[in-house]
C-alpha cells in the first residue's frame, strides 16, 4: 500500500481539524471524500482542503471502493451505526469518542468490527500528547517505581451550551471520560469508583440534571489510588495536569502556556495562562493519533487505542453516575 | 506585662525546637524552666539554651508562680492531663497537637481551660507558614472568588518507626490531622468525609492495623469539595502542596526547595528537591505560631488556634477512620 | 487580488520549510514554482509539496508572469543579485538574511527595490516568535518603563560544518546578526559596540579565523545598555533567551522546552531541555513572518521587516568585527 | 579552645546583624563586648543581645585580654586602622568589605596581619549563600565542564542615600565589588575588564560623579568571558542571579522569593517577587560566613575569604573605574 485513502464523515469543528491534518500535515495519506448531513458544510470543507468529493450521506463515502478507511466525526448518536456500516464495507475506522453512551450499542458495534476484521481506533487523543506520553514512558521505564497515587486535574475554560449539556450524557460521559481513559492509560484498570459532584458554575446545568464540578476517586487493580477533579469553568483557561506518584518518585505534567515570558514589576511576577482552546492545546495529539492510525493501516500494526479502550471509559462513566446517585463507592464490572 | 515568662514541658525534638525559639529568636518572652520525664534531657536542654531551672516533674513547672504560660511538648497521652493542671494553676497554655485521641478527654480538657479563663493555643503550625498564609489571604481577599475545589498533597519523606505508628492513632489522626486543619483553615467546616487508603509503603504498617497511603474526600458546608492525598514515604522529600480553585481563579503553593539552582546538561534540566526535614520546612511557621501566642498573652488578644480548632480535626480523623472501615461516606457531627 | 502567487528560489533546508508553509499552512497564497541550482532538489521539493513547476535557473521563476512574489532561500552570495533581478521584474521579494555581507552590495540591491517600487521583506524571523513579540508588546505598552538594560543569550546546539564557518562571514554576521536585529527590534538603534570573543568550542573555528564564543556590548541611542552572549555549542540545546530591564520592571523570555513534565526522585527534580533544532524552536515565527509578507502584498501594507532592517544588522556585525580586532569600542555609523 | 570570645566593633545595621548571630545562632562562640563611636548604639546593642560590656572606643574592645577575635563593622574608612590595631593586639579579625578603597592602605593592613600571624577573614558573604555555593560545587565537580561564559545580574531594590553614594567610592567599589568577588570565586582570576555605565535611575547620582546602571565585561585567565550587569534600582526587589555556562552544561541561580504561591486568574499567573531586603536575602550567608570564621579559629584552619580576597576586588573596581573613564578595556595587574 503506497498511501491510505481516507473518507471523512462529519465536517464540524473536529472534522475540519482532522481534514486539515489529513490533507496537509500527515504522511502516507490521501483525503478522498467528505460527507456531512449539512451538505453545504461538506462542500466548504472540500473546497478549503482540496478534497475531491463531497456528499450529504455518509453511505456514499463508505460505498466508495476507492477508499481504505473512514474517519468518523459525526454526532455521537450516529457513531455506532456508521461503525457497523463501515465495518461491513471492509473499511478501517477511526471514530471520535464515545462509541455510544449505551453499552449494548457499543458491544454490537465492536462485534461488527470483529466480524469484519477491520481496524478500529477510538479518538482518545490525549494519550498522544507529548506531556502525557512522557509521563507514560517514565512509568514504563520504572522511574516512578510502583504506582501509588494518580492525580488528574481536568478543567474546561467554559461550559458548553446548555443544549449540548442536556444531550451530552452528563459530565462523566462527556468530560471525565477523557480522564478515565488517561487513568487506564497510565495506571491500568480500575476496580472501584466513588464520585461526588456539585453545581457551582451554572445553575442551569443543575436544572438539566447534571453537575459542573466533580471529584472522582479511583481504586486501581494494582492497589494504587487516584483522584480526578473536574470543573466546567476555569476562568484562567484549559487546565490539564497529571501527577503520578510512586515508590521511586513522582512525575508531573503542567499546562502548556501561551508563551514563556514573565513580567516582573512592583506588583509581582506575571506569566502566561494555559492555552485556552482545546484544539490549540492538543494539536500535536490530534496529529499524532491520526498518523498512528494511518501507520497501523499501512504496516498492518495493531491500533494504539482499541474498541475495548473505547468501551471501558463509558463503563467507568456509568459507574461514576451510579456512585453519585447512590452516594457510595461502586465496583466496576469489566 | 513586660514579657511573658514561659515554662516548657517536654524536651524532646519538638520541645527543643521551641526552646531555641523561646530562648533566642522570639520577642517579649523569657524561657524560665523546662521539665522532662527524662531528667537528663531536661538538664541538657536547660544548658544548651540557658534556661535557669529544669525538672523531671511537669508539676514543678506549673507550680512555679514566676511563670505565666506553659508550652506542652510531652507525649500525646499526657496532653489533656497537663492542660487541665496548667489551667487550674492559671497558666496560659500552648499545646502541641493533638489534645487527645479521645473526644471526651478533649472535652474535659477544654472545659478546664474555659473554667480557668486561660488561653489555650494548639500547635497547628502550618497555618503560620508563609505559603499557606498567602493562600488564605488570597481567598479572604476574594481573589479566587467562591471556593470550588481544594487539593492538599501532604507526603512525608519517610515513615515514623513502626513502634510510633502503633501508638499514633493511625494515619488520619497522626498525619492527615494537619491537612484536616488546613482544610478548615482555608475552606471552612466540612460536613462529609470519604476516606480510602492502602498499604503500599511498608507491610508492617498494615500489620499494625494502619495504612500508609490515603486519599480523603471532603465535602464542605459551603458546597465546595476537596481531596487530600497522603503518603508516608515520598523518596524525594517532604511534599507539602495546597491548591485552591474557585470561580475567579486558583492559587497553588508549591514546595520549599533546598536552593534555587538548576543545572542543565545533555540529560536535561536538574533542580533541587523539597526540604526533607519538617523542622527545616516549617521553621518559620513554628516561630510565627509561638510569637503570636506570646503576643496574644501580652496584648490579651484571642489566640489564633483555639481549643475547638484542636478538637475538630480529631473528629475529622475519627470520621475518616470510620469511613475507611465502613467503606462509605461519613457525615461529620460538629 | 485573491491570492498571492509565489515562486520559491532555493530548495535547501530553509527553502523546503517555507515550501511546506506556503503549500499547506498559510492563507491567501499559492506556491507556483520552485528553482534550485541542483535541479533534482527542485524536483523533489516540487513533488513533495505539490508545486506545479520546477527549474534549475532562478530566472525562470522570476520570468514567469504568473507569479507576484519570490521567496529567496538560495545561498547568501546570490541574494543581492536575485533581489535586483526580481525587483526589475516587478516581483515582491521575501529574502532570507543577510542581504549580503558587503554594504555596497546591500545598498545597490536596496536601490533596485526602491526603483522598482516592490516590497522587500527580510527573514529576521525571530521578531515573529510569540515570546519575543510578547516582550516587545510589554515594552511598547510601557510595562517595563524606560529601557535600561537588555540581555540576550543566544547559543546554538552545535557548530555548523567547518566549511560553512569559513564562508559564513564570521560569527557576528552569521549568528549574532539575529541578536543584533532583536536588539534593534526591542530597544531601538545602537550607537556603540564593544565585542570580545574566544575560541573555546572547536580549535578549527579559530584556525579558520573565527571565534565560537562571544560577548558583545551595546550602547543604545536611548541611553540603555545591553549585552549579547553567544556560543556555537550549548550541549543542552538551542538556548534563546531575552531579558529587558527598565524603570518599572523587567521581562524575561525563557526557552521553549520539549514538554512540561518534571520527574522528581531521590536525585532531584528533572525537567525537559530546550528544543534542539531551530526549525522546531522557531516554526511559529517562520509561519508568522511569511503570513505577514503575504498579507502585506494582499493589502498593500508596509512589510514588517524592511530592507533597512536587513542592512543595519550587517553594519552592526561589521562594527563588532572591527571592535574585536582593534580591542576597543566602535561607534556605529548609520 | 572551648569557645571563641568575640568583640564587636560597630553597632550599626550590619553590626547588629552579626551581634544577633554571634549571641544566639552560632556555635562555639561568646560575644563579649561591643563598641560604637555612638555610645548609645553600643549600649542598646549590648542590652538587646545580652552582651556584657559596651564601649565608645574600639580600643577598649581590642585591649581586652579576654577576647580572641574582633568583628569589624565600623565605617569603611576605619577598617584598615582597626585591622592593624587588632592584629598588633594578636586578635583574629573578621572585617566587613572593603578593607579600604586605597590599595596602599590595604597592603599595609595586610602586612600587619601577616606580621602578627592572626587570621583575617573578609565579609564577602555571598560566597556562603546556598545558591552560589551550589553553583560553585557544580563547577568544581566538573558538571558544567570547562567554563566558557559567566553572567551575573546584581540589582539593588533602591539606591542608597545620595550622601552615602558620595563617599561610597562609586558603584564599582561599593556594589559591583561583591560581583567581582563572586566572579573570582566561581571562575578564578580576571585579566581584563571593560566597563560601561549610565545614569538612568537618579540624576543626582550622576551629579555626584557616579553612575547607577552598569555593564562590566570580564576576561578570565582561563579564557572564559563574563559580564556583570548592575542597577541601583530594580522596582521588583533585590535581583541576585548568576549563570555559568561551560562545555558540558550550564547552571543558573535564580532569586529567592517571598513565597512559593502562584495565583492564576483571567489576567494571568501571578507569583512572588524576590526578597527585597539584603539581610533577608542573605541571612543564611551571614550565618555561614561567621560560623566558618569561628570554626577556622577553633580548629586553626585557613579562613575561607582571605585578605588577598579582600584586596583583589578593590583592584578590579579601580580597573573598572579606569575603563569607564578611558572608554577602553583595562588589564588587571595582580
Amino acid at each position: 500500500m503506497e498511501k491510505v485513502r481516507v473518507g471523512l464523515i462529519g465536517a464540524g469543528r473536529i472534522g475540519r481539524l482532522h481534514a486539515e491534518h489529513l490533507a496537509y500535515r500527515l504522511k502516507n495519506v490521501e483525503l478522498v471524500s467528505v460527507s456531512d448531513v449539512y451538505l453545504e458544510g461538506a462542500k466548504r470543507c472540500a473546497e478549503e482542503f482540496g478534497i475531491g468529493k463531497y456528499f450529504k450521506d455518509y453511505r456514499e463515502v463508505i460505498g466508495d471502493e476507492g477508499i481504505d478507511a473512514v474517519v468518523i466525526c459525526s454526532s455521537t448518536d450516529t457513531h455506532a451505526e456508521i461503525i457497523e456500516a463501515a465495518a461491513r464495507a471492509g473499511k478501517h475506522i477511526f471514530c471520535e469518542k464515545p462509541i455510544a453512551l449505551d453499552v449494548e450499542r457499543i458491544d454490537s458495534a465492536l462485534r461488527a468490527v470483529d466480524d469484519a476484521g477491520v481496524k478500529l481506533q477510538i479518538g482518545f487523543n490525549r494519550r498522544f500528547d507529548p506531556n502525557f506520553r512522557r509521563i507514560k514512558s517514565l512509568i514504563e521505564s520504572g522511574k516512578i517505581g510502583d504506582p501509588h497515587i494518580l492525580r488528574i486535574t481536568s478543567r474546561d475554560p467554559e461550559p458548553p451550551p446548555i443544549e449540548y449539556v442536556k444531550v451530552s450524557g452528563g459530565i462523566f460521559l462527556d468530560m471525565t471520560i477523557h480522564d478515565f481513559d488517561m487513568a487506564r492509560y497510565l495506571f491500568g484498570e480500575v476496580e472501584e469508583i466513588f464520585a461526588t459532584g456539585e453545581v457551582l458554575v451554572d445553575s442551569r446545568i443543575g436544572e438539566s440534571g447534571d453537575i459542573d464540578t466533580a471529584l472522582v476517586f479511583l481504586k486501581f487493580k494494582n492497589g494504587a489510588i487516584g483522584s480526578i477533579d473536574n470543573s466546567r469553568k476555569a476562568v484562567y483557561g484549559y487546565d490539564q495536569r497529571v501527577e503520578v506518584f510512586g515508590s521511586k518518585g513522582a512525575a508531573l505534567a503542567s499546562n502548556n502556556l501561551y508563551d514563556n515570558v514573565s513580567l516582573i514589576d512592583e506588583a509581582g511576577n506575571h506569566s502566561a495562562k494555559p492555552l485556552h482552546f482545546f484544539m490549540d492545546r492538543y494539536v500535536e495529539s490530534y496529529l499524532n493519533e491520526m498518523q498512528e492510525f494511518i501507520n497501523a493501516i499501512m504496516g498492518d500494526f495493531p491500533v494504539p487505542v482499541t474498541g475495548t479502550d473505547g468501551k471501558i471509559p463509558v463503563l467507568m462513566g456509568l459507574a461514576a453516575k451510579k456512585s453519585l446517585s447512590e452516594k457510595r463507592p461502586v465496583k466496576l464490572e469489566l
